[in-house]
């Protein structure tokens, strides 16, 4: 069998290195044809050795040439640098798949060209379609190629679907952990500080999503990502809260049947998923033991604590460039709230007046469109956190 | 679209009756063809009545002839009788799917001859392939026609491989409710009476099924059932105690992922699935809510209170007859301690003392074989319950 080519667009992070684990245990399978990254040096040069991929991408121009300069001579490792050189990696001609790995609005462009190139894509930026999914939807029929989804949450519905008829679909049900303050009184979340929030009970991610996840705004990127990923209207996604993270999502059928997806909480398991799929690979994640965790519970999200997931549904429904802004909103929100600048409750308060300014064109949505909504949402963000705008600081 | 012809095999029982309800919901999708059930005359008038069968069978012929004098005089509907007419209903022409409903060894034969005329068979009469598995699976293979589980479990484990590549199973794991005596004390359970162990606390079926329920017998016959339905190993199939009953079975894989089948506990979730696959039809059972339920728990089960299981798992490593064995002699236990005449906890030892002094014989496998093992195991069990031999009488 033909090795699968893998470009891993994220390679250092939380998901990258995760995704290489998965490939090392399976040499005879997967091949790393292309990393990028940010700005680690030390972990890019690492990797490079590892892997020996053909096209190694830092962001960071400085960074780049450091890696460069700090290569063995005899490296046939290719250094590039900047959005052209992650363009490049996005669209390399010898990937087959391309794991869309990097966090936030950075992840868009590079996916979206992946996707144009015709590449089979491992989504775990989901912000792509939280901010351009209609587009994104639309440009993967184009070039027949196929999103498969790497959150836990959708890899789930995505395997749960897997020999359904998308016809039969009730509603499509995602799990929530509650993350690190699911039973913190809106009081005490006035006070909550950034090293609590990072502190998840159940995964270990990166900053943003953690923030993202103890927020809810998590949940609810996830509703506008499930959305244009199952083509499926949002009144009929719905959220559980489920503090354990064994169930990682559920489909109901016409019939009143509910298939769910379990596991231990390891991204692992979806990532070997998007690249073995439609196959499963051995020993992926350690065996689930129900009778050792004894119980499964459920309990609905609460959105006067936690309001950002409805900010998302609100934004689905309003649609158009709607989301972009708000996911926009969000990332200066969450930047703000790790520097110690803005109180938790106050993330959606920020995010909720960015919506309320935005005047929706009706212009036909199209990528320039989406990024012109980004740089609105992030300017005017900025400018409501300068003004100490109605934000109330606890 | 053509209507699907449906013979019923065991019409007036629990599942009949629920296949009856889903089909008079969808009189543009189902016709009745065939009726046949032990004596209920009265019963049988009304189905004849609503559904108009072309055929009727009573397995009791006085009771037979009783409903011929009273069918009304321009009814269509041939009644028939005995064996040879239960066979005709279950090999009719015109039936695309029967419904093999006919609760124990009494099911036998006409499953199988339902299989050998080429019919898709929807199995509710586990103790077919209990007591002679490999011969029906090999009849089903021949015949080109598939054998769909009613059984809630194993319609959860067929809906959840639907799509899956059965190469990638690692277990099947079978829920059971723990029936009414969860938490009943093996000294208690001296003294429990027949009654007691026909409430059970989630499903509304059958009293041979309920008190195999209550003695764990029957999630073994479910065991055995799953290892031919499914073509997996005994090692491989697990039994874990779920006592809400929503989580009907599950599949695990070798990446440590588990899919799960979760509904409301109504038979009729299962055998509309088996009417309509893979297509599903609308509102068969009330949705799942499960927030309101809150909590899905799982517990080992006791096999020293409930030995039942691992006699059957003993009879399919023993393989050949021992599990017509072993399912004769349990009927012949469940028969006398509803009579009053055997406690509880003496069905598994009168089962194992069958078991004990069976021994098997080398010759292949053949009907005739297994119908001469269920006479020999039900005249053995008879004996040893009249000589009081070794049965401990609490």
């Amino acid at each position: 069998m033909k090795r699968k080519n893998i470009a891993l667009l994220g390679s250092t992070g939380s998901i990258g290195t995760s995704a290489l684990d998965v490939i090392t245990r399976y040499p005879e399978r997967f091949n790393v044809c292309a990393i990028a990254a940010a700005a680690s040096v030390d972990s890019m040069l690492a990797q490079i050795k590892s892997f020996a991929p053909s096209l190694a991408c830092l962001a960071d121009p400085a960074a780049a040439d450091e890696l460069r300069r700090r290569l063995p001579p005899d490296c046939r490792t290719e250094v590039v640098a900047g959005e052209q050189g992650l363009l490049r990696a996005a669209t390399m001609p010898e990937a087959d798949v391309v794991l869309a790995a990097i966090a936030g609005s950075a992840g868009l462009q590079p996916t979206f060209a992946a996707l144009r190139s015709g590449k089979d894509v491992a989504l775990a930026n989901k912000e792509s379609l939280v901010m351009a999914g209609e587009l994104m939807m639309a440009q993967a029929r184009r070039s027949g190629c196929r999103i498969i989804p790497v959150d836990s949450e959708h890899s789930a519905v995505f395997q749960v679907l897997n020999g359904e008829d998308t016809a039969h679909i009730s509603s499509i049900i995602l799990t929530a952990s509650g993350g690190p303050f699911l039973n913190t009184s809106l009081e005490d979340l006035q006070r909550v500080t950034p090293a609590e929030a990072l502190r998840h009970p159940r995964w270990n991610m990166g900053s943003k999503v953690t923030i993202d996840s103890a927020s809810l705004m998590n949940k609810g990127l996830e509703v506008i990502e499930a959305r244009w990923l199952f083509g499926i209207e949002p009144d009929r996604i719905k959220v559980v809260v489920h503090p354990q993270s064994i169930v990682h999502s559920m489909v109901a059928f016409v019939d009143g049947t509910v298939l769910a997806q379990l596991s231990q909480p390891d991204m692992r398991g979806p990532i070997a998923y998007a690249f073995s799929f439609p196959g499963r690979l051995e020993s992926i994640m350690q065996p689930l033991d129900l009778i050792a965790l004894g119980e499964l519970s459920f309990v609905a999200p609460d959105t006067r604590r936690f309001p950002s997931l409805n900010l998302a549904f609100r934004a689905l429904r309003q649609g158009a460039l709607m989301p972009a802004v708000m996911n926009a909103a969000n990332e200066i929100a969450v930047e703000n709230f790790l520097a110690g600048k803005l109180p938790f409750p106050a993330m959606p308060v920020l995010i909720e007046k960015v919506m309320d300014t935005f005047s929706a064109e009706c212009a036909p949505l199209s990528m320039e469109r989406v990024l012109e909504g980004i740089r609105w949402a992030r300017t005017r963000a900025r400018e409501l956190l300068d003004n100490g705008m109605g934000i109330d600081r606890g």
